[in-house]
């Protein structure tokens, strides 16, 4: 099958992965966060809902995959490593009350002899449970175990050139699907079906582009629930005087290029118009305020600041370090743009800036995906800033 | 907002669920499964990539709703309880090295007095993770934990009349995508084409069914790619004599009926033929031995018996308890149709009875969502149940 990178730049993370270990003194990473484990290794399925890891063993050029039988040939099919590599468990493991797969991850660190070392995990990981946790640490009495959540999301916040190259790409889908929900809502249409149009146009993709899928359900909000950000869609039609904010990702290759804009069905009213103009102006001059040596932080300030002007108080996160991802969060879970976040901007970087304001009856939500540029930054994807408006 | 359920329908869950909590000896409940959350409450948001959590304390008759601020008026929107069991955390605590969101919700049960009880905890949720969970026992020395995962779960296999109404408009939804996808499947089509034709059907849904977003991708796999479940679609078009798996559900308000189907463009080969008779034969005497008081496990060997008789030996889980979901998986993770599951079937309990064989080349799958009845079960969809044959 198709590799996504040359065989070179997985070695290439591998490596800079290895530097990072050395640094915190980790001997072996059990890895959970199927992000991760593709970065590494490549494996792509959609099998990450049952307990699967990739073991990196310091000391070894390859890593070690492990997942469920039904799974192991999908990892030879996908996977640079080889099939000596690929380990499984079978099905007697899955939600069972007297086993979990962990209890065969443990053994093969056994046999490996890593049960003495001291063994990086990522705490913070959807994929790695409670349970998962507690199993695996208890077959491991004589090993030390140290949280490395963010390890290797740390090392893909800096995109190669070919990950950008997918990133565009996603943005051009971005782009291609924004349009088409846009156009979609009208007075007297369903949700379901503005909804609809949106999956079409992310999968199918813009001219040569085939689309994946989003990591996050295309976000639909229509009149009061434009004052929450995370509600879906309903079955309900337009009234024809609603706000909407639609907030989606373009996907490629599994990279994501999120994109949010709000439309008005209709002439804005003065609240709607002013939430509108502050979150504009104030997504533009913290876009202005990036390159390379300025703090998350200090951009978070930058915002803050432009808000204060249109009479808004607010210190929420605004961004966040975006790029490769499976469900259900496209974030990288390392930087935020937010106030006191240290995080150096760096050439290569990229985020999804996404303010937004929320009253009680409205919200407004204007959003890019940007690149830290030599000298500052490239939005990815190409489409009109400002609070929208359409007849009904 | 429209309400899914009566009020009432929720009170009797919350009694069952507090009925199981008296029955484990477990004084309060930190349900942190975004399925349960719903279930008890009626919260429904793309916001579960966040913490979250329901408190249920067995003297209350309402629910405690805690999620991040910009989403604490979704909660209002979408759930049963009142507002002033709406509580939030701020920005600050998300993905910081200093603060976690679990550090609020312990707070919560201190101010409640909870912190010296028996605590129900879901460890095997995707969203407890062992960290969230480690911070939320750090401040809580003095109470006791109980995994209880599946507790909830167990409640919720047994379906409503109400619930069995959107899971048959789900299978309605199901049908309509799985034509779709199988029409646009075509000599020369990329396969990016045919899933986005496959979630437009999904969305859009069947005649006055609007669909919801499915807990999994559609799965699509064809040629090599047919002999590992999990894998998806990539931008290659169809060569025209492929064979090609289809697993997808469909959704309507976030109930699930997964329908999985594979063809073959052309003339199927004797072995692909032979996996086809396999699988079908297997899948219908396994369908003709549900009753209640039949065992799970006891399925399970009606189908390892069947398929022996076309030489295989197999008896890896084939079906799972399946409904309400969200990503990222649709199965209820409670019982699972296996050898040695003690589960006895009961009316209104719905599965995905999903056999698949998988040879190193290719495989075949045909599965059914069906619930049991009185004396037997029904399927919920109606799609011709056998290898399929297109022409190229």
């Amino acid at each position: 099958m198709e590799q996504l990178f040359n065989t070179s730049e997985y070695h290439e993370r591998l490596r800079q992965v290895k530097l990072q270990m050395e640094e915190q003194g980790v001997d072996v990473m059990l890895v959970t966060n199927p992000s991760n484990m593709n970065y590494l290794s490549g494996y792509d399925a959609y099998s990450f809902y049952v307990t699967q890891a990739l073991i990196i063993i310091k000391e070894k050029d390859q890593p070690f995959w492990v997942g469920r039988r039904q799974d192991a040939n999908g990892a030879k099919l996908t996977t640079w490593i080889d099939d000596e590599h690929i380990y499984y468990y079978t099905d007697d493991y899955l939600h069972s009350d007297t086993k979990h797969p962990m209890d065969v991850i443990a053994q093969l660190f056994k046999k490996w002899k890593q049960d003495q070392r001291r063994i990086g995990v990522e705490m913070g990981s959807y994929f790695l449970s409670a349970m998962s946790y507690e199993t695996f640490r208890s077959w491991l009495p004589d090993a030390t175990f140290a949280d490395m959540t963010r390890l290797i999301g740390n090392v893909r916040m800096i995109k190669s050139n070919q990950e950008l190259h997918y990133m565009r790409n996603a943005a051009s889908n971005a782009e291609k699907a924004m349009h088409a929900g846009i156009d979609a809502i009208k007075k007297g249409v369903p949700e379901n079906e503005v909804a609809a149009d949106i999956y079409y146009a992310q999968i199918s993709g813009a001219e040569g582009i085939d689309g994946d899928y989003p990591s996050i359900a295309p976000l639909l909000l229509s009149g009061v629930k434009s004052s929450s950000p995370h509600l879906t869609w309903s079955g309900e039609v337009f009234n024809g005087d609603e706000i909407v904010t639609i907030e989606l990702a373009g996907v490629h290759k599994r990279y994501h290029s999120p994109l949010a804009r709000t439309i008005k069905l209709g002439q804005p009213s003065a609240k709607e118009k002013r939430l509108g103009d502050a979150v504009t102006d104030s997504l533009n001059q913290t876009l202005n305020a990036v390159e390379p040596g300025v703090t998350c932080g200090e951009l978070a300030l930058v915002w803050s600041d432009a808000i204060r002007k249109h009479g808004f108080e607010k210190y929420d996160r605004l961004g966040y370090s975006v790029g490769f991802s499976y469900p259900p969060n496209w974030g990288e879970h390392t930087a935020s743009i937010r106030q006191y976040n240290q995080t150096e901007l760096e050439p290569n970087m990229t985020f999804h800036l996404i303010p937004g304001l929320w009253e009680e009856d409205c919200g407004v939500e204007i959003s890019e995906t940007f690149v830290v540029t030599e000298n500052g930054c490239e939005t990815l994807a190409n489409f009109q800033r400002e609070l929208l408006t359409k007849e009904p």
